[in-house]
């Protein structure tokens, strides 16, 4: 099998997209779209968070998996420019893990829930050899204004918020047995406690700044292939442009590479998104104090380009995580 | 640990209940309600179908595997009058079942759509060694008549649709690896190959005729307990009455009691409700074919009571399925 993508593929076939009253948008994007009244469409999403997977037991405090279990769910929502309302909670556990680590797991699920404002509204308990996480989120945006994956032109700009590859290196800090030194340890939080960027998704479909737009939850080289191969166009990124994370020189001496980290780290949950260049001008440089960066353009041949500062461009492939081939 | 009981009470303490707009009916049922619009209330639940607990690999068809995942989901819908629309699929696969099986798996996923007209919106695709399956489905009712586990008051009459103890009949017969031979394979259908009460479901919300439903997903024993915790009543069941599913002679000699798989016997997924009186003329013996037998009521105190012919009643204790104590 090659990969979530042909998994996916699959799925589609045996499960035919149908044009249906009441569904905008269904499988294949960050969420679907359900349009039960003429005001507001709902968007939903559901997310797996599993153990060996997405985290850990011996590496990540319960409180963490909690919280990161709902981000990623919420950052879908985040990408379609919804608003959140609700969740669902689907969740197996060991024998092992029903006691103070569930209730630290349910800490840091609480604690994501109402930083970003989700009620939760069902689920289903059961019991499983390594824990089993699934979140259903549900949210809603104006009727007609979630942001889509598809929809990006050639010369429009691409840019990103935030910073890329901090999640990466706090990940690459845990796994190499460094992330208890007291001067790293700030280094991990955007790994263990990732901000999502729900106002910005917000206010971009809201004033109808982006043509499309997806989160970097698998890694910029591979969500911007999502991007640009549900638009059937191309992007050229540029290498100078792209705003890494700083990564302490000791760590770089140990072969950590801020632009490895960037290009194909995974968990940003920062926003990667298109906008018209006649908007240049409606775009900050930064929103409510998250940096907004230009990093390169939408290009009509369907590829995706690195430039360098010599004016050199080499071919980008999707490198980023994906369940069926990455390690936790 | 309690049981899954006191896993939901812990989860229902970490994120207690609030009242926001556009939510009808939160977690404890089974299933949600969301009121985004006058007309129509979304109903939205989620079930995990995990390897280990809900089916066998070596013992379960993948096609039966995909079929009864939906169907437990949508038996929720049923058991709240809902029509199905949308439905969220998580998987994660180990890597022997991403090929034939996976294809069979998805064939009767796909079956189970069609039958109960429910439309894949999205979804998450992941690794894992054992098969995990959560879905999440969502349906929609006349606003404000979604059928709830509480409102059954003392003197009500309780009904339950079909035959129960069927599906366990089949369970059993796989379990003891007789479910090869011809003369039982047809006594493996219910268990494989449930049916869903969703017009009747329908049809008792649509007429408001039921004071309360739930479907019998983890026996009779236990779904009643739920049904009249949630009333804040008790319950006196008929033995007399009660719609056992027919056992051959040779397998009652093998040890397997009728009376028992009707009580303690899960994924019947029958339609158990709760009837005012006054109202009792307008319930059928059938509809659509499917039997409906009144087989107790509604009494103040809050216990289970199953009585004889004789007119002595014995206390009945929950004994269904429940994930943390049962095997598949």
């Amino acid at each position: 099998m090659d990969g979530e993508k042909d998994l996916i593929a699959r799925i589609r076939r045996a499960l035919p997209a149908r044009r249906v009253p009441g569904l905008v948008l269904g499988i294949g994007d960050d969420a679907a779209v359900l349009r039960p009244n003429r005001a507001v469409d709902w968007v939903i999403s559901c997310d797996a968070f599993l153990e060996g997977v997405h985290f850990l037991a011996a590496t990540h405090p319960p409180e963490t998996v909690g919280y990161r279990a709902l981000a990623r769910a919420s950052s879908d929502l985040a990408a379609m420019g919804a608003y959140p309302r609700f969740f669902l909670l689907t969740l197996a556990l060991p024998p092992g893990r029903v006691g103070r680590w569930l209730d630290r797991f349910l800490h840091g699920l609480a604690r994501a829930a109402k930083r970003f404002g989700l009620v939760l509204v069902g689920g289903d308990t059961s019991r499983q050899p390594r824990v089993v996480i699934s979140i259903t989120v549900l949210g809603e945006v104006p009727a007609g204004r979630a942001l889509r994956r598809a929809g990006a032109r050639p010369g429009d700009l691409l840019y990103v918020s935030g910073r890329l590859g901090a999640a990466a290196l706090g990940l690459e800090l845990l796994r190499r047995g460094l992330g208890r030194r007291r001067r790293f340890r700030r280094l991990l939080r955007p790994h263990l406690d990732p901000p999502i960027r729900l106002a910005l998704g917000q206010w971009l479909a809201r004033r109808r700044l982006a043509s499309a737009m997806i989160d970097t939850s698998d890694g910029l080289s591979t969500d911007l292939t999502h991007l640009v191969e549900a638009g059937g166009v191309g992007a050229r990124l540029e290498r100078s442009r792209l705003p890494l994370a700083a990564v302490p020189r000791e760590l770089v001496a140990l072969g950590i590479d801020p632009l490895e980290l960037a290009i194909n780290g995974g968990e940003d949950y920062e926003l990667l998104f298109t906008v018209p260049r006649r908007l240049r001008p409606a775009i900050p440089r930064s929103y409510r104090g998250v940096p907004l960066t230009c990093i390169g353009e939408i290009i009509p041949e369907k590829k995706l380009l690195l430039g360098d500062s010599a004016g050199r461009a080499r071919i980008l492939r999707a490198g980023g995580w994906d369940p069926f081939r990455s390690r936790p």
